[in-house]
């Protein structure tokens, strides 16, 4: 099942395989649509009530996946017209067991909502700073606190 | 740092990035020398005292991490010529955090050791039935519960 939300950001229902012996959960396949290339995977934590951002990636797509606890996702994309539709959210959880793909050049941030939560990213880049825009929480344009 | 246990499995160290809202944990990058491309990557659950196995990869490499929990994996090389060199056993968990490396042509078995265990494992193959070999833990001839 494939959800675009627009032509970019995309949110797709992952599958969980049922085992006695403890499931298996799907996070993404190099024929899924979304894979783009392998740089990096690595898991990244969030504290409940913490929000991690913002970072704006120019060149790498991710692909994020939370199989524990849950987070809450804000994509905020400078180069839509309508004020509107600039900011986008996405809830993923062990539950709500979604991928997000957000494309290069989109500002994003997280925040954690459980007592422990993680996410797996798998990015076409490995960790580079020259390729990432940084803008603290505080002086972005957007309050995610309101 | 890298251990080599062989010339066939790794067992490697991994960075945690500690960051107050919340670490970063590495995976694999594409730059790692155990890299060898990327099929798929998925969570598998392993319940406490539990055993998954025994599989083995005709063609895909695994690469194996354990960010939940703790988990023992068994890896027996049917080639190897010394009886006492067949079986080598690996524990990984969140406070010891590492990569284990399984190539092709390894069984493989893990066991659940905690309340809640989960591995990542990126792999150079989709999954494919048709290069897996299984058998049944009480059929192999290693019993792990000696």
């Amino acid at each position: 099942m494939v959800e675009s939300i627009d032509n970019t950001i995309k949110y797709i229902s992952l599958k969980k395989i049922s085992n006695p012996l403890g499931d298996v959960w799907h996070a993404i396949k190099s024929s899924d649509s979304e894979y783009v290339g392998f740089g990096e995977a690595y898991f990244s934590f969030i504290e409940k009530g913490k929000i991690k951002g913002w970072k704006k990636h120019k060149k790498a797509t991710l692909n994020l996946v939370v199989p524990v606890g849950e987070i809450k996702f804000f994509a905020f994309d400078e180069d839509q017209e309508d004020k509107n539709s600039k900011l986008s959210s996405f809830t993923l959880s062990e539950e709500n067991y979604f991928r997000l793909t957000i494309p290069s050049g989109i500002w994003l941030a997280f925040k954690g909502l459980k007592e422990r939560n993680m996410l797996l990213n798998v990015s076409d880049y490995s960790h580079d700073p020259s390729e990432v825009e940084a803008i603290e929480i505080e002086n972005f344009p957007i309050n995610l606190n309101d």
